[in-house]
């Protein structure tokens, strides 16, 4: 282990927020996913000055900086694998500015999701790229990996949201990137770059955000099928056909069995359904949307069909998949929920055959995988539950993993839809991208030529997730 | 003059592919702009593998390639101003595929975009950015750009519509970035920084491109108004209030008269209009939002408010628009209409002082400049009107440029919303990313080491564009 100069940091940021403590350090070395690795210590800036002080010194001593932000990330991106600083940015949880006239606000990086809306809420706005974690992750967080959301099928992702910001480079340089306006043509977008590189690139301080007018109407509705294949046959139908959700989720037998365990629910335990949501000014537009949703679920023997205008009604139609992330760890009491093969985007088409894939590659290998997401925008989630002490279990999610990565890519789909790459998906993010893996490695080594933030993610992270790090889990046998 | 193996390059592309005789040099040493510079051979390519075999070349030898589409950018973008190879696309025109149940289609850049709109028509489908020029624009200018046009304000600019895309690198390998679904969290989004990038990173071979639904209705309207700041306020009115407008176009007294001039339409010669246009799958939610646009138009002195959803009518009410870039160089028989200070993007609530401050600087520089444009993506346009014969106009026009572009940097606008940077917008590009330009040359750095790619453009550009190059004008005195 490279030595730190605690004093430093602590004449940086106060002695308060320098942790290094061993109980500290195993908290913050571990994040949603399968992995684990100890950091030196922990550093939580208040001010980007303290952010370019921090890198400054952390570039001139050749130590890793991984910025860290609700640690609600499923493949690792924030597990220090080589050691070093993590950078807890929760402290700089300002929001900036909210310019209803330009239509865009400044926030700092460390503001909750759910803060920033909350926030926007009395101005008749939202800011929609708003993962399932929304409670606690970060829009620098967001940033990092480009998250999306249930409704990124109608507003977009994070990518499409920012239109520019401030970030920390390598260096310790502060580098204003983008504008304040909704186009812009001069020269390199740099900012959307920044979107999606987990830290790796840069350490964002602040972003500049679009928001939306929060409709007027919003009428959700929920379908019942017998197969997976039906459900996602009416997925590709609606989407080919050029509706308009604003929300178009699948949930798979696994997940319903899952919700009804933990809350009760009472759902039918079919094998798969779907939840569809339009939105709008104007009832009659948002009435047209549900309507073919609805005559097209029909088409593909969708049953149970109903939706509904009221908020109570649809919170409760949709509280299922709001809490399924939770729930999925209690679908049997000896299986732990686990992110792996968690994410992925397919062409619309394909969303069927994805699915009926990832349940014979489940079965294939004794283990169980749920098929559920945001279909409407591509999205695949899967999670493998497994007896996590069990080292052949691993084995076997090892195997179902590269399969099922496998098929995404033989599809045309890609690695990641909105969860990244981190540790556990750069096996078949590396094959995905084989013959750019040089470019993507020379704008990193152009930004970041001494390698200090956030090494071994991404492109220079090992194939074999399993042992790349220490597991979050305890395996016996 | 460098040398340059001609012979090599027939034998690449075929004799009728290479051209090097003084007229066709001349033809492709300017674009739409007023620069000149003349290459020293133009080639032809047909397929990758020969834009591949080419660039190889060039890079052994150090010979600068600036790929071109179809020549009707703005700021010099495509002119050689080191010479080299122009290597012209527009023999890649084949539409690969269209893929209705995914929703992308895969082009060559050599497509022209009425073309690309024109074959996607009987699916009941159009790409949405598409520029004023798009009769002969190619999707390849396009991407080099991130062009928008008219109906960004509701669809976004090309960075949005392109999903993936193949390029040839500098060293000649082939690369291919993104992705075929609509969202993507794998990594660095390299398509998105090649989007604007003005070809001097890569060569875009292919591009994978995502397209929307033709909407049932479209209603268009106009307004008209006694002064360019009632006008300017409406916009961004229109725009604040979360209106959802398919088009919002303000055309200025110039632009009017310009228009009258050219082709008789008879409009009423007022200060400014706003040209507005609403559209969806369901009458009564494009009703609600032309109502809304017409209350606000009202609001701030709009006067002979009107507006269609018959399609011969609204044609007729645009058709003053669509024609206006060529219109301007008849508003006077002595004044030819210079692309300068041509583009810029504004926040919202400045639409009005900037309109304002490019008549004020006009008139003390005692030139004539316009100002129109895609006011609902805060694109603002202007062109020049002045005796380019004249040495001390030019001088006028390059104080005009500097202290317009100066105002939009202070209020947070930037220097190009649509159009690009090339040479002419550099320096204000320069001063605008001042604090980032190190990592843009860095990243220019990283891919194209040698420099082959249209060097000279962008954070390369020299900041004096009068001089930068050969001015396409015979400048008398």
């Amino acid at each position: 282990m490279k030595r730190i100069d605690e004093s430093k940091l602590r004449s940086i940021v106060g002695d308060e927020n320098v942790k290094s403590d061993p109980a500290d350090l195993y908290i913050y070395g571990s994040d949603s996913s399968v992995h684990s690795a100890l950091p030196w210590v922990v550093v939580r800036p208040d001010t980007s000055e303290q952010v370019q002080e921090i890198v400054r010194y952390a570039n001139r001593d050749l130590i890793p900086v991984i910025s860290r932000g609700g640690g609600s990330g499923m493949c690792g991106q924030v597990v220090p694998v080589q050691g070093g600083i993590i950078m807890d940015m929760k402290r700089m949880n300002r929001i900036l500015e909210i310019n209803m006239p330009d239509v865009y606000c400044r926030v700092e990086p460390g503001v909750v999701d759910d803060d920033l809306n909350l926030a926007l809420k009395p101005y008749g706005v939202f800011y929609p790229p708003t993962p399932a974690s929304s409670r606690i992750a970060t829009i620098g967080g967001e940033i990092g990996n480009n998250a999306s959301g249930v409704r990124s099928v109608k507003y977009g992702a994070t990518r499409d949201a920012v239109l520019g910001m401030k970030v920390v480079l390598p260096t310790g340089e502060l580098a204003t990137l983008g504008a304040h306006t909704k186009v812009e043509a001069s020269g390199y977008q740099l900012q959307k770059l920044m979107v999606g590189s987990e830290g790796t690139l840069g350490i964002v301080v602040e972003a500049t955000l679009k928001f939306v007018p929060i409709p007027e109407f919003r009428c959700l509705g929920v379908a019942n099928f017998d197969t997976l294949r039906d459900a996602g046959e009416a997925v590709a139908e609606i989407m080919a056909s050029g509706t308009e959700p604003s929300m178009l989720e699948l949930v798979d037998s696994v997940a319903i069995k899952a919700v009804n365990k933990t809350m009760n629910l009472g759902l039918k335990e079919v094998a798969a359904a779907l939840i569809f949501e339009a939105d709008g000014k104007v009832k009659e537009a948002v009435d047209y949307e549900i309507n073919k949703m609805q005559n097209i679920c029909k088409k593909h023997k969708g049953m149970d069909i109903k939706s509904s205008y009221d908020p109570t009604e649809r919170a409760k139609l949709f509280m299922g998949r709001k809490k399924l992330f939770p729930a999925l760890s209690k679908y049997d009491d000896n299986l732990a929920s686990t992110s792996l093969a968690d994410d992925m985007a397919v062409p619309y088409s394909k969303m069927a055959d994805t699915a009926a894939k990832i349940h014979e590659t489940a079965e294939k290998h004794n283990i169980i995988m749920t098929a559920y997401g945001h279909c409407g925008s591509g999205c695949m989630h899967t999670k493998i539950l497994m007896d996590t002490n069990r080292r052949d279990q691993w084995e076997s999610a090892r195997k179902a993993v590269a399969e099922i990565y496998e098929y995404v890519r033989s599809i045309k789909g890609t690695t990641s839809a909105e969860h990244g790459i981190g540790l556990s998906k750069a096996e078949s993010f590396k094959q995905e991208k084989k013959d750019s893996l040089q470019i993507l490695q020379a704008v990193k080594k152009a930004l970041d030529p001494n390698n200090i933030l956030n090494p071994g993610k991404l492109m220079q992270a090992p194939d074999d997730w399993v042992t790349a790090t220490d597991l979050r889990y305890s395996v016996n046998s």
